[in-house]
């Protein structure tokens, strides 16, 4: 499928600045590769702010964080640097726009981070970017501080060298991807970013160390907190244990109803609007795709599971998925407490492909809830964010200019990548807004993003820096 | 069936005693009226230390407690007052044993209490011990200490005013009954709690205010911790949702599997060895016991639940039953967090009735959760602790004697109530140790026990201190 898209010959004012941006990209690689131990400083300087977006008590180092790449983006030449205020964490940008008549790239990123716990199971402490072999490890190491500040550095290399980038840009950088990017989602939708041609995210991974890759789909997603509420007290478990409906029980049972035994889910209507893959395509992702020993290898686990008549990779991108992401009710403490809990949670993570509508499916799993509730249980149910599913347009520019600068810069073509994972803006950014998007990922799949011991393969920030270079360079030469 | 128990005609002998203790009694309890107040304060003081037994923050609060208990028995002259130290928290013990040719009763209560949250939920601090209304509010309140304390007190009006008992005594107050009894069961099979020929234990309630109750049955215990593990780490749930067998979907549904729609346990052989009751002991139950809607308004519930084909009543003493205390799993932050989580664990109490053994019971647990565990979870099973149900029997002296120390106390003949709760102890006193024993409860059914805003109904401070002289003074006129 890669064979349909050609680069045309090109007229000789075209030629004539073709050579003169190669002279600018080599001078910038040049620094770059010159200035590569300083970069991973500030990569390890980065990945030392706490900026866990989703909890309370890290706001401060949220902001903290925004001014440290404000700064940044300052230092290396941007121009109107400036943290946005939102009613949540703020949105760093910067523009450099000295280039009038060639078109506007907007490089997004996100500088907040998961939350790190379960703590007891990192190597060394998640804040502390540590090198060990390859791999800078810390929260945030890939997703996304690493790949984010990949394009800093290439905006840094250019400015450094010859003062100007060959292409106008504007960068946004939000505090809040991982809780759902609602306050950049108003920004955007109300024009504050200005206006941009194309988009690059870096927030997406490669198929291997040298099988680069663009993201051409990812999952919607649409996150729900259940509360079951059953007495209004804990009551005694020897005392009323028998008699009264358990919040847990009913919460556990309405769990286990979601999906059926071949592994399918039971909330009718659900399939309806998936879109069937044609067979072509699921050659392609048979044929270059991660395969099941592939997958089970990246989550070191030794089962599959799901459902029947996928395979993994599949299951994972172009199929829909619930997980419950935590759970709890009843008494945490040591020791035993002999009740009937009062009430229990879970959150239930819904992972959507084209072309399932989020608030249609979340309508459709409310009413099939309603169902499942017993008697003597009241359940709660409150959305706490909803993401459309996103298809790339394998066809526009912006994705054939990633292709070359990948190929310059891995040495190597890349492949069409389908990805389980949402990343909320893009949908927003290439269907809402029209700004055609490239997924240009430089994380692993053994990244262990979201997990305990997250890390970044520092030969990727070298590689991924000269390939945004290539990147801005080939842009610059449309018009 | 209480027809069955009348009291013989007594020699004069016999008569001439019962004067005299009668006398000290009516001293007694005319102190124990003068007194009542500062009783009062003293059990505030009581109820105001923190004894948690299940929480290590609290060991310094819990010795504390012991301290204090074995002050007050010593300024009451109580002699050979000591603290038994164990591998957990320590016993008080104390005795009176100067009435040579009398018997010697044991009075056996907990000084320690259930954790106290959800704090949240409760009126005034758990620790506080706030008067409302007539009720003393504090966690412990009537589980167990408002309970012990009724017994120091009328032991108190006894040696303040005649400056004896009328009856050997040993009081045996242990730290670990929230979590088991383990090291009192200890020091009882190696005898060292003395020779004692009946035993009361004030751990259970009423029917009513004014229906005084003797438990004749209590159901046994199993608690159980599971924890099913799946990945190694956690997983980003948008990147293997789909793929990899969730542990907190799997607990779920193991969680589910273990009741059938009719409200019974899945257990292949769990009721084999249940007794069968016969039908004049159901009809004695209708009768005298709670009725369901009873039961549901103490649990301040609107629904009932549980084994069809018998009351709930019934369901909650005469027939096993499993709860789920408490599950957690994944992410328990604010917010959501995108994970596949590694693992998650609940807690499992199953009450058991007569003659269910708990070692049996655990086995056969086990091999049903083996087969309940799927592909890619491991299920570990670990055991809290165990506990034999218990029966009494009714034509005992010491149950005779409970029942005309109640008529005296509150003017009414008590009832024959079975409660669904376990006391461990009590089936080992009664039939490890052969030590007849009776269950004389001053607490109320609404008092909630192990829960937030637990309480104690005054008055029956006032008149449990006053059975309890009767008691005393009952037990002393048989040699």
């Amino acid at each position: 499928m890669l064979a349909g898209i050609t680069e045309g010959a090109s007229p000789r004012w075209r030629q004539r600045r073709s050579a003169r941006n190669t002279r600018a990209a080599d001078q910038a690689i040049a620094l770059a590769r010159r200035a590569h131990g300083r970069f991973r400083c500030e990569l390890a300087e980065f990945i030392r702010f706490p900026s866990v977006s989703a909890e309370r008590r890290h706001t401060k180092d949220v902001e903290r964080c925004a001014h440290w790449l404000a700064e940044r983006l300052r230092r290396i030449g941007m121009d109107h640097v400036r943290i946005v205020r939102t009613k949540g964490h703020p949105i760093v940008c910067a523009d450099w726009l000295r280039a009038p008549g060639r078109k506007t790239l907007l490089i997004y990123g996100h500088y907040d981070v998961q939350p790190a716990d379960p703590l007891a199971a990192w190597e060394s402490p998640p804040f502390s970017a540590t090198v060990r072999g390859r791999f800078l490890h810390g929260r945030g190491a890939s997703d996304d501080k690493g790949q984010l500040y990949v394009h800093v550095k290439a905006l840094e290399s250019y400015l450094a060298t010859t003062g100007a980038l060959p292409i106008n840009v504007r960068c946004v950088f939000e505090g809040e991807e991982e809780i759902g990017s609602a306050n950049l989602a108003e920004l955007l939708r109300a024009g504050g970013h200005g206006r941009a041609d194309f988009a690059v995210v870096s927030d997406t991974w490669m198929l291997e160390r040298d099988r680069p890759a663009l993201t051409e789909s990812l999952r919607g997603a649409l996150t729900l907190e259940l509360t079951a509420k059953g007495p209004a007290v804990d009551l005694h478990s020897g005392n009323f244990g028998g008699a009264v409906k358990n919040p847990v029980h009913a919460l556990c049972e309405i769990i286990a109803r979601l999906h059926d035994e071949a592994g399918a889910l039971t909330i009718p209507g659900f399939y309806e609007r998936v879109r069937p893959i044609v067979s072509d395509e699921r050659a392609y992702m048979a044929e270059i795709g991660p395969s099941d020993a592939r997958i089970l290898r990246d989550a070191r686990v030794g089962h599959a599971w799901g459902e029947r008549g996928f395979s993994l990779y599949e299951r994972t991108t172009i199929r829909p998925a619930l997980t419950v992401t935590g759970i709890r009710g009843g008494y945490q403490g040591s020791g035993a407490k002999a009740i009937i809990p009062a009430s229990a949670a879970a959150q239930l993570d819904l992972r959507l492909v084209p072309d399932q509508d989020p608030a249609r499916i979340e309508a459709l799993l409310r009413a099939h809830l309603r169902t499942l509730t017993p008697p003597g249980i009241r359940l709660g149910v409150r959305t706490l964010f909803r993401a459309a599913p996103v298809v790339v347009t394998r066809s526009h520019s912006i994705v054939r200019a990633a292709m070359h600068a990948y190929r310059r810069g891995f040495g190597v073509s890349p492949v069409f990548l389908r990805v389980g994972g949402t990343i909320p803006i893009v949908h927003l950014l290439q269907t809402e807004l029209q700004i055609p998007t490239v997924l240009l990922g430089f994380a692993l799949p053994e990244d262990r993003l979201h997990a305990p011991n997250e890390r970044f393969f520092l030969p990727n920030f070298a590689r991924g820096i000269e390939t945004s270079i290539h990147l801005l360079a080939r842009l610059g030469e449309d018009r």
